[in-house]
């Protein structure tokens, strides 16, 4: 077949009526998909099942979990945390059960009281920006939005952030107080920041002194491949530059057991983790300590994890790759209409289809009953400049539902590229 | 024996050094007991361990509470909590594991955003004042004193706040933007607030718009007698009066199933219900369904509640029985040198001493091992002005521990009148 940006008008518009024929298929199949999030799927819940026959409550210094008390979170739970993040166990605050929450409470925190080594509360800044690597993660997006922050989108690359961009933007505005990261299988295109984007962050010079960079290691620990990528730790490359207080860390069990009922942390500073600490005082008493004691005496140590994550690749592996394998074959054809990422970890697939598109595509794949992440979601402000990123999420439907939702996301894919190219006749 | 007031210099010395020799004595028992917060005992939390044997996950709706999802929380969380508070399903949203972290939230909302209400947020606001029956809940205080309002003292009476006082300052003073109540068993006086004092709050006619009442019912179910007290229903007294989105209800099984472990609720008008969530929704996906869930079928419901309150009641009376039969004891000769609360429920009797000692009888327990709440903290700033109040906690030590502090407590009040009359030769 010929390629599409070869056809001319009428070889399109033949194209287009098969594709339309079969798109009239696909409806009448009445689909009820939704792709929309990285949720887990049931079998990968049904993982940590055991975790709940778990009744202890002593911890292993004598704290019952049960009662008030021990803000910081249990001391085993900090060093398990402080495990997965390659840090000390009192750099570590353990919390509740969501890492987006430990974010918001450290923006607010910022916007409110500062931090340490603020001149003033972000509130009293004439303008607050935040940096948005895009694509990215929209609750994190949405969070500095909400909070009145401009967000300024940096381009993203399989190396990270445009860090000429980010260090530019960083050392010569002092209204730039700081950046989003998904450092390891970003979120949606699965990149991995290279060492040295890494160590870049670490010695950036900020022109505002309180400039703070929100380093979301959720996929930390979510392999799918036997050479996992690996990450520098950010921490420790700060602390060589003399920068330590400059980064918060964040991770979560949300998809190592329950994505609902999971146990989230905070890495940073001594510095920082007593600031935290003081200023969570007067919001409450302590976390859920038997929900993170739970999880210690399930999971173990770091290499507990690793095991048990071993269970959720073979879940998600190959879901991962029906959905590689049917966009290779369903544009094997058409020539280069799109390109999509290959991650060898995390919670997604990013597609770049033909620009201009992504938006028909969504809309598309919803009047046929298959829910995506809305197009543009992954940029500030929900606007994707070039209108063609789509994340795809294959994590929670069954392989064979998975498959029919990537045809007619393909077909979908196919159909709105031929109406953009029609458009040039 | 002569009455203390009534006792000349010498005698006064006399029974001075009498007490002092006591004193020693339990100085050298090197007791260890810690009596400074409410916090259940070991055999209360075992009371709820049924609960861990709990690894339902699927909801009556068929929600997976392992999941990602449902915000306001799960519908039978709704339900349950709404038994407790007395108001509908949908006037309800269903939290993490802390009530403390509910109100510190809403007081952070009035603070950056304001509610429907208000004509600016309280942050714009030249000046925020908040009123605080006292004595109270120190850490209610402590949420709006951290926030830099002006808190306000009204005094306590056994019927609630003065409401003259109340109604007074709130018609009159736009600046006060809420009120602090425990209106039943209140902490630390045991006090329920009469049918009157509810009517006169849902009447209120607040000079602020977006005047705020936070109504902790943390003790609602918690009572030690056969003949509870009954509190009116403060958002149905409102509704009668058009006064719905005033105010604020919390409540929470921190007391009834695990301190550390509970789950927390908000009652609140729909349009509180839907203004919360809408800004609640950037900062997190949701809370620990799962545990909202065990909760549920643990209790059941409001019945079940009350059938499990009467075993922790079974704990709780003979301590707080424990407490008044001693201070009666001991002071029985002395005359009227202090007054005590005797409550029906809750988890405090607060102490009245002679004006000007309690700071001294809190130092002197200390020296002999007895950490009691400290002197002022039920007032705001920690002030108490009378230096008179003493809050005990009688739940969480065993009785007979129990009984040795109550002893030294009454001890170190004898010898600190004493040493205050003497003051006067």
């Amino acid at each position: 077949m010929k390629k599409y940006c070869e056809m001319e008008k009428e070889e399109l518009a033949q194209e287009k009526a098969r594709l339309e024929a079969r798109y009239q298929e696909f409806m009448k199949k009445g689909l009820k998909l939704d792709m929309s999030r990285g949720k887990p799927c049931p079998e990968q819940l049904d993982l940590s099942m055991d975790m709940l026959k778990i009744q202890d409550y002593k911890g292993e210094t004598g704290i019952d979990a049960r009662n008030y008390g021990v803000l910081e979170g249990m001391p085993e739970a900090r060093r398990f945390f402080s495990q997965l993040l390659g840090i000390q166990p009192d750099e570590v605050i353990v919390g509740g059960n969501a890492s987006l929450q430990m974010m918001y409470y450290l923006i607010e925190l910022g916007y409110r009281n500062g931090y340490p080594d603020s001149e003033r509360p972000w509130k009293e800044c004439k303008k607050v920006k935040f940096l948005c690597p895009s694509p990215g993660y929209d609750r994190h997006f949405r969070i500095t939005e909400y909070f009145g922050f401009e967000l300024i989108s940096v381009p993203m690359t399989p190396q990270g952030p445009d860090m000429d961009e980010v260090e530019k933007l960083v050392s010569q505005d002092a209204e730039v107080k700081g950046i989003w990261c998904v450092p390891m299988y970003s979120n949606p295109d699965g990149y991995t920041y290279s060492d040295e984007t890494v160590k870049r962050f670490a010695a950036l010079k900020p022109a505002a002194k309180d400039f703070k960079i929100f380093w979301d290691d959720a996929y930390c620990v979510h392999h799918l491949t036997d050479e996992p990528d690996r990450l520098l730790n950010l921490l420790e490359e700060c602390k060589k530059c003399g920068s330590e207080n400059m980064p918060f860390l964040f991770c979560s069990t949300s998809k190592v057991t329950f994505s609902g009922a999971g146990v989230a942390a905070i890495g940073a500073s001594r510095t920082n983790v007593e600031y935290i600490l003081q200023n969570m005082f007067p919001m409450t008493i302590s976390f859920d300590k038997l929900n993170q004691l739970r999880h210690v005496k399930f999971l173990k140590d770091a290499q507990g994890v690793a095991e048990h994550m071993k269970k959720h690749r073979a879940i998600l592996e190959p879901k991962f790759k029906t959905v590689l394998r049917i966009l290779k074959e369903e544009t094997a054809d058409c020539g280069e209409i799109a390109h999509w990422t290959d991650p060898k970890g995390g919670y997604f697939i990013s597609l770049y289809a033909l620009p201009g598109t992504a938006k028909r595509i969504v809309a598309l794949c919803k009047d046929a009953g298959v829910v995506l992440t809305g197009a543009g979601a992954a940029y500030p402000y929900g606007i994707d400049p070039q209108d063609s990123n789509i994340r795809i999420a294959p994590s929670f439907p069954p392989v064979d539902e998975l498959e029919q939702a990537t045809r007619l996301l393909c077909l979908s894919m196919k159909l709105a590229t031929i109406e953009k190219l029609m458009e040039k006749f």
